[in-house]
């Protein structure tokens, strides 16, 4: 006891994933609440494709759609490892090392799930992740799932679609599909039904902190 | 000799490769003049990285330094990558699929050399280049040798060193090194003396066109 409470806690870093529409927004808000609660500090928020001046712009690259120029597959990815990297260079890491907590907005699960699972991508977007991260990863993940049928609509509610959530449903199973498929096989990464009620859904985050030994 | 004189010849990618200063603007007129005259169609002409809208966009990101958010070598790596995927889906194949010869300024092997040999990512960047690619190269790369000393020199006499350019010279030693390690194990690669007069050098050049079984 004496032991625990007088250590200082290592930083952590907390991922929130989850299709078009899961709630990502809320649960965010909740879960930067949470470790503020928690530490005493707010976390350092991060948003993936982005979250550094350049990884901005390189996700600029992707978001928008040039007709001439379509972007191709093999592009796409490489250029979300690129914006990925930059970040963890330059904010993740540093942050973790000074004792600042973590809280991102997608990381590389989005990756393996949307170019590897949904696109159909995933020789070589495992071998990017591997060359790239290099072993680095969440402390944990929540993945907000969710029905990509229930999901678009909601996200179609909200606005209008960009490039990428303007796929055919059935790249948005594959997507799902390879989300739980991780989340099966890792300890990290837990799986909160986003189908339900925002009130029942943050319940169950709350509960996944508390659960944690941290 | 009738089978050969009717065939359709395959059009080919040529490259032309070479530090700083190595004099690679004018080889690049020299072989699209080789090649039109050879084939009676000027050549699809690329440079690297770039070569399509999206490209060029990427192009600008790793040239221009970016003082409170440094790109990390990683990030550099992919990037040149995703720019290459993009002008090798976009142009170069689809070019060589309609018989059009392409001639590049720069390719796969300047990332192997600069990032992989100079920088010391080699893990990174043959892993990326096996992904990205899956084999596509040059029929014929000419890459032009010269001693970084003095290709820096005549390059500081163009205007400003961009943030490449700025290296030490080690870096450029080590990168020189790592072309020259590949041109002694790929028959496609042929070096040339840069530091030879320009007349001596475009006599190689074109002595090494006509050698080939085009």
């Amino acid at each position: 006891m004496t032991i625990e409470s007088t250590t200082v806690r290592k930083a952590k870093f907390v991922v929130i994933e989850g299709l078009e529409g899961a709630g990502k927004s809320s649960a965010i808000a909740l879960v930067r609440d949470f470790i503020e609660k928690h530490t005493g500090q707010a976390p350092v928020c991060t948003r993936e494709p982005g979250g550094t001046p350049l990884a901005e712009q390189m996700r600029d690259l992707v978001k928008v759609a040039n007709e001439s120029d379509p972007l191709c597959d093999e592009a796409e990815c490489l250029i979300f490892y690129a914006a990925r990297a930059q970040l963890v260079a330059n904010v993740i890491k540093p942050s973790l090392a000074e004792g600042k907590w973590v809280l991102g907005d997608r990381h590389n699960l989005s990756s393996l799930a949307y170019q590897g699972g949904g696109r159909g991508l995933m020789p070589l977007v495992s071998s990017i992740s591997e060359a790239t991260l290099k072993g680095f990863k969440p402390d944990l993940t929540l993945y907000l799932d969710i029905d990509p049928k229930l999901g678009l609509a909601r996200a179609a509610n909200r606005g209008a679609l960009d490039r990428i959530e303007q796929q055919e449903l059935a790249f948005f199973n594959r997507t799902r599909a390879t989300f739980l498929s991780y989340a099966d096989n890792d300890d990290s990464i837990m799986i909160i039904d986003a189908s339900q009620s925002m009130a029942a859904v943050h319940k169950d985050i709350i509960a996944v902190l508390q659960d944690q030994a941290w």
